[in-house]
This record gives C-alpha cells, sequence and structure tokens, in this order.
C-alpha cells in the first residue's frame, strides 16, 4: 500500500527517469521500520514507569534508565556500565532501542525474550543488586502502583511475571523509525547525500550486510568477533561458549543492531572502540581482511550515521511515593 | 481577575450563605502559587538539557536528575545522597520543585540564588566531582549544544555562566501548582474534607504557620532546628553556623518548603525522620513543646499531603551525541 502511494506520487510530480527506487529497495539488505502500535497502551505506561523506578533497586538510587538512558540513544555512553555501589560491570551496556528486533538478548543471547531479560538486572548483585521478592514488595506496598497492576492485569496481587511483561511492553515501543536511511529506502533520494550513499555501496559491497542486514541492520545472528584475525581484548567475556560451552562458541557475539549507533559509542562487547572511525576500521580489518582507507572510512562512517532514528519522545513518568509499608533502600549496607 | 471571576460563578450557580471563602483565602498564612510562565523558551529547553546530562560529572553517569530525580517530586528519596564512586553524602538532598521561591539556596543558605547554587555541584568532588572548566569543555565539543547556546545567548563560546543560567531558568519552571490545598485556598470548597481542614485548623493553632507560611509554606527564613529541646542527630552538619560562624547560628537551617512534602522523604537535614508522621511529632515536641495525640498528627498528616501539586510534566530531552573532541568520561578514574 505504502509502496503504491509512493510509486504514484511520484510519477504524479512527474519524476523523469525515475530509478526504480521502490524495486531496488525491496531488494536492498536493510529494510526500514515502522514506529511500534503499542496494543496495551495501560501496560506500556506501567512499563515505562517500571523502567525508570530506582525503587527495582537495593539502593532505590539505580533505574533501567540509569544505564539504558532513553535520553542518550538507551545506553549509558560507558565502556562498562556502573552497578550498584559503583560496581564496575563486566561489559558495554547495549542499547534497548529496537531491541524487540534481537533473535535474542545480551551480547551472548543467553535471554530469549525481553520478558525473560527483565528480571535478570534487578536481582543481578553488581547491577540492581536486589530480589524479585524485595522489588515486588516495594511496588505491593504503594497503592497506586497496585491499581495500575490491577488495571492492566486484573489483579493487584502483584509477581514478577507481570513486572516483566510490563517492562517488555514498554521496551516494544522504543523503536526508531524515520531515520534519513529509511526515508532513502522508502524513496526519498534527497534523503541520504553522495557521500552517505556512496558509504553505503561500501557497506554492502564490502560485506558488512553478510552480518549487519534485515530491519534492525544486525540483531539476527550470532558471529565471531574475530573472522579473519583474533580480537585482541583485556574482557574477559567468551559470548555463547559461556552458554553452550562448544569451542566452536567462542567469541560468537550477537551482532549488534546499528541503528542510531551514532548514540551507543563506545563500541563493542567491552566498550572498547571510542569512535565509531575506530569501530569500522577494527570490524574491516577483523571480520574481513579489509584495510579501508580514510576516505572509504568517512563514507561508511557518515552512512552509518544515517541510521539515527526518531527518538521515543515521552512525558517523563511521574512515579507514586512509598509508604510506610515500603522497605527501605539500603543504598549503604553490605 | 480570576478572584472576581470565581465570585461570580459562585453567585451565579445561586450558592446561598457561600462563606466569605475568598476574603478568607486571603487572610491565610499561606497563598496558592501559579505555574510559571517562561521568559525565554529555548533557554529553558536548553537548562533541561544540561539538568539531565550526566556529562557534566566526571563519571558521566550522574546528573542533576540523579539526585533530583523530577519523576520522584524532585529529590533522591534517601537519607543522604549518593554522589560520584558511591560517595555518601553528609545531608538530604532537598527537592528542587518550588526552590525558586526559597529566601537562598542550601540548607543553610550559602548560594543567594540558583544561577549561584547551579555551579555548586558540578565541581563537589563527592556530588559530580567534575571541573567548571571541563564541563564547558564537554558542552563545547558538541555541535548542537554549540548551536543552542548560540541561540540563547548570542555565542557560542560557552562558558559556566551561561550553562548556570540555563539551568536556573529551568528550575524556575519547575514550580507545582494547582495542590487540592491551592484549590481550597481559591475558594473551592470541596476540594480538601473535613479531617484535612481540621488538620490545616490544628497547623496554624498549633504554631506551625510561624515558619511555615508564604506562598512556599516555608523557604523564607532560616530558624532553629530544636527550639524546645535540642535535636539529636549523627549528622555533622551545624546549619549557617557554618557560614557566619556566630554562636546564635548554631543549627539555624532554612524553614523547609512543604509544598509536595508527601514526595519529598525522608525528612530533616539528616533524613533521620523516615515518615511524615514522624516529622511531624518531631516538630511538634521540638519547635513547639507539644505533643500531638495520634489524631493530631494524623489530621496535620493529612493536611501535609494536600500540599502536593501538580508535577512538571514535559517530554525526557534527547541529548546530543559525543564527538570525537568530548573528553571522555572518568567513571573510575582516581
Ligand atoms: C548497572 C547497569 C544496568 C542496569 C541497571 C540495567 N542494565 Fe540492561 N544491560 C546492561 C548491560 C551491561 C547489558 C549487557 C549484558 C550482557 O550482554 O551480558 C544489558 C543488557 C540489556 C538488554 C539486552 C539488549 C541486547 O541487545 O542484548 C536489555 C533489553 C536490557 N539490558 C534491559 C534492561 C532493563 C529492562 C533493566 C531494568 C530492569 C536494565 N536493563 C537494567 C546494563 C544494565
Ligand atoms: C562476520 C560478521 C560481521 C561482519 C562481516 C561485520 N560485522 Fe560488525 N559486528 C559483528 C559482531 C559480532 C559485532 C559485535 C562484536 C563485539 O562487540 O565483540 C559487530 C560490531 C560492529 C559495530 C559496533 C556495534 C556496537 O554497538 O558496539 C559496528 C559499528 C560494526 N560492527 C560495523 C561493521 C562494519 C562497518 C562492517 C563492515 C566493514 C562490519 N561491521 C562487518 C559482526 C560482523
Ligand atoms: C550527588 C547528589 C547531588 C547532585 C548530583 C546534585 N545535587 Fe543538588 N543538592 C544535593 C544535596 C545533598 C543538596 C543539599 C546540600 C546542602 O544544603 O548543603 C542539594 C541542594 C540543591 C539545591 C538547593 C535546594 C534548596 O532548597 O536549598 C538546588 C537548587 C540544587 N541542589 C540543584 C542542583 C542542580 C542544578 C544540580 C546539577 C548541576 C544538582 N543539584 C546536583 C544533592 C545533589
Ligand atoms: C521555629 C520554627 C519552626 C516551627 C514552629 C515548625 N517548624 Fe517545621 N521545620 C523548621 C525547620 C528549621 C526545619 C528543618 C529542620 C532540619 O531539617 O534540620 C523544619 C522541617 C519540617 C519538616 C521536614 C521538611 C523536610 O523537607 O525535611 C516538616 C514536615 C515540618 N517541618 C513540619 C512542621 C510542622 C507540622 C510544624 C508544627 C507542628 C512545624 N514544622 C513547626 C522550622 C519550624
Ligand atoms: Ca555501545
Ligand atoms: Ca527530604
Amino acid at each position: 500500500m505504502i509502496m503504491r502511494a509512493l510509486i504514484i506520487s511520484l510519477l504524479s510530480v512527474g519524476t523523469i527517469a525515475a530509478p526504480p527506487v521502490m524495486a531496488a529497495a525491496a531488494d536492498e539488505p536493510i529494510q526500514p521500520i515502522e514506529a511500534a502500535k503499542p496494543k496495551n497502551e495501560n501496560m506500556v505506561e506501567l512499563g515505562k514507569m517500571l523502567f525508570f523506578d530506582p525503587r527495582l533497586s537495593k539502593s532505590g538510587f539505580i533505574s533501567c534508565n540509569s544505564c539504558h538512558n532513553l535520553s542518550m540513544g538507551g545506553s549509558d555512553n560507558l565502556p562498562s556500565s556502573i552497578g550498584h555501589k559503583w560496581h564496575q560491570g563486566p561489559i558495554n551496556s547495549p542499547t534497548v532501542l529496537n531491541s524487540s528486533m534481537n533473535l535474542a538478548q545480551f551480547w551472548d543471547g543467553r535471554a530469549k525474550t525481553l520478558k525473560d531479560q527483565a528480571g535478570g538486572p534487578i536481582a543481578n548483585p553488581g547491577e540492581m543488586a536486589f530480589s524479585h521478592e524485595l522489588a515486588v514488595g516495594v511496588l505491593q506496598s504503594i497503592p497506586q502502583y497496585r491499581n495500575r497492576f490491577k488495571e492492566v492485569f486484573g489483579s493487584d496481587k502483584i509477581d514478577i511475571g507481570m513486572v516483566t511483561d510490563a517492562i517488555a511492553a514498554f521496551e516494544e515501543t522504543l523503536v526508531t523509525p524515520d531515520s534519513r536511511f529509511d526515508k532513502w529506502l522508502k524513496g526519498d533520494k534527497a534523503a541520504i547525500n553522495q557521500t552517505e550513499r556512496e558509504g553505503y555501496n561500501l557497506f554492502k559491497d564490502a560485506g558488512c550486510t553478510g552480518c549487519h542486514n534485515g530491519a534492525a541492520v544486525g540483531g539476527a545472528s550470532f558471529q565471531k568477533m574475530g573472522v579473519m584475525e583474533p580480537y585482541k581484548t583485556k574482557s574477559k567475556a567468551e559470548g555463547r561458549f559461556a552458554i553452550t560451552g562448544k569451542d566452536a562458541d567462542r567469541m560468537m557475539f550477537k551482532v549488534p543492531t546499528l541503528r542510531n549507533i551514532e548514540l551507543t559509542y563506545p563500541y563493542f562487547h567491552d566498550g572498547a572502540a571510542a569512535s565509531l572511525e575506530d569501530a569500522v576500521n577494527t570490524m574491516g580489518r577483523l571480520q574481513l581482511g579489509r584495510n579501508f582507507t580514510k576516505d572509504e572510512n568517512a563514507k561508511i562512517v557518515a552512512f552509518l550515521k544515517t541510521l539515527t532514528g526518531k527518538q521515543p519522545q515521552f512525558l517523563i513518568p511521574i512515579l507514586p511515593p512509598s509508604t510506610k509499608e515500603t522497605p527501605k533502600p539500603k543504598p549503604f549496607d553490605d
């Protein structure tokens, strides 16, 4: 439908010798994305509150948004995260933007779904350092939360499944459509410039789309980090090997989405590449055995920056106050 | 104008024997507040970005909003704040809501204005642990920030004065009108119930309004904490004595605003009172030599909860990405 409308509008403005853009877009290894259509607005709103509520952590200070800051592309822009008591995390925080498109969650894919994932950080000693029971206890003690859970789930006996359902529902809305590249894919030839276009061609010709493809420009497979030569890192993470124990899975990581990549520096699971220039060079060399010239590198970087989409725009949530029954945060206890 | 309109509307619905509510309100020791009318929308928007930007801290992790969380009444709801490297702060974080109404900033009033205040936390080793030069350097390295400063201040050579001007302009918008008590003050008799009304009368009769009065229900004077008997605390803070060195200023603190007090637990400069019930009991005993009954206490608490106003509602800011020139955050360095 959209295609037809676009083709008609192109014809109607009398574009001469219009290249078959839509046909081309259909052939491209990357597809445009559309804004999420939330199924349950109330659940999304509740999930947003939970995503921003630091009372899901032991300290009362750290929320999902601390490490997946939605003002900053859904990440923390640190090589590795700061968790409870300033604990230095082992790995770079991936963006939550478009994470619903991933084949699995985490760098090593150890969580199948967003719902499975969302319980993890709450109980992780180095992240939010809480327990599911305590987190649920906090929510259960707050009448406005009870009412919202009742409204959404038909029961005000809150359990962790409801909490993770709501957070996942919110995360599913964190889609970033209307990037300049998407506009180009949909037929707006002026949406990207010559350099960016050349960068895209290079991205395809060099073989980047072998791994970074589909609607999320990644997220669809696990691949080895260091195909042509091994990746040198101080990080101890070994990727899917940690899950499967198979030697072949050593250093196999989920291919990250490249949408909004301009916003989610630093790069790689160890956060070792500070700039997009660095990351592109490393990828060329390690994954494809190719040394890009400065000019080639700049073109690919220019293309990658066209993948920045419309960031989720919403009102900051107003959280209901704790009550006398609410367990107190314990920021400085052992 | 509003008064007249209200009186007319009261008359026009034919209220019989309407008590002279507006006259009464005019005699009250507490005045209603109105939404802020920002003078310079662009400056406010810039200030909002800065208020939420953790890159003003050494770690890249802590923003003004970390300790003055606008989802939680503009405070952190902790007895004392968590700062850089999980440093335990010496004092409770006061709300930034309605802080423009304070005669001075900080518990001891050591900053005259919001602008004077805003430079403090950035350079405070236990809070954001940065320097003004470094913070300005970060902003200066980001083209979208440069453009915004240029738009607002006519120059893109950013200095700390512009930064604090913009933050203060944003803070001035953080006013919370339309509390139920304000509606009552303006003549809506049904806005508060009988218990709350009795609580208010007790609040006046007991003498609370001696210190907590005016539009902010506080914020207008420094008073001794512990008038009738000394305040027992583990905190070393001595109030205005730290500024003036005068013995008479020992334990003199700025009287906090009681607007949104339901949201800004725990209470007092040391955060030692976990609940509003506790705080009211302590105030009665220490400031007025009065032991409230459980019933009296409950009524005052009920009244205080009518002071929760409309919380600032705005879109989360989207922050521009750092560039290659941007100094890197240093969360784990010494
Ligand atoms: C202390 C920092 C921190 C906090 C708090 C935190 N996360 Fe994460 N998050 C991370 C890190 C680091 C990873 C990567 C871990 C890995 O892959 O092993 C991650 C991974 C994820 C992923 C997977 C994304 C992907 O592409 O694989 C999602 C989704 C996510 N977090 C959502 C959440 C939610 C929801 C919360 C709150 C309930 C939360 N996070 C709290 C740091 C944090
Ligand atoms: C063989 C598969 C493969 C190929 C080919 C490939 N990549 Fe990657 N890419 C990955 C994997 C896996 C990662 C994650 C590696 C890690 O973090 O350890 C990654 C990470 C990245 C990142 C960092 C993403 C982030 O959020 O940290 C960028 C940027 C990137 N690739 C760009 C490229 C470019 C440009 C090319 C072509 C020159 C390319 N990739 C080719 C698999 C591939
Ligand atoms: C690490 C926690 C922390 C951070 C970060 C922080 N503050 Fe504060 N803020 C506090 C504490 C604690 C006080 C009280 C200090 C005192 O009175 O001595 C305070 C006081 C204030 C006050 C005075 C309010 C009053 O009624 O006296 C204002 C206004 C304020 N901060 C604004 C800001 C702004 C703007 C920023 C960012 C530039 C910021 N704060 C960053 C913890 C923090
Ligand atoms: C003599 C002046 C004075 C009187 C009278 C007084 N207060 Fe206070 N009030 C203060 C001061 C000063 C503080 C701050 C004390 C501190 O934090 O050390 C305060 C703090 C409070 C707080 C905690 C505010 C916060 O944000 O932490 C509450 C609640 C409160 N007062 C309520 C009352 C009530 C109710 C009464 C009457 C029973 C009352 N006050 C009478 C001066 C007074
Ligand atoms: Ca990253
Ligand atoms: Ca407080």
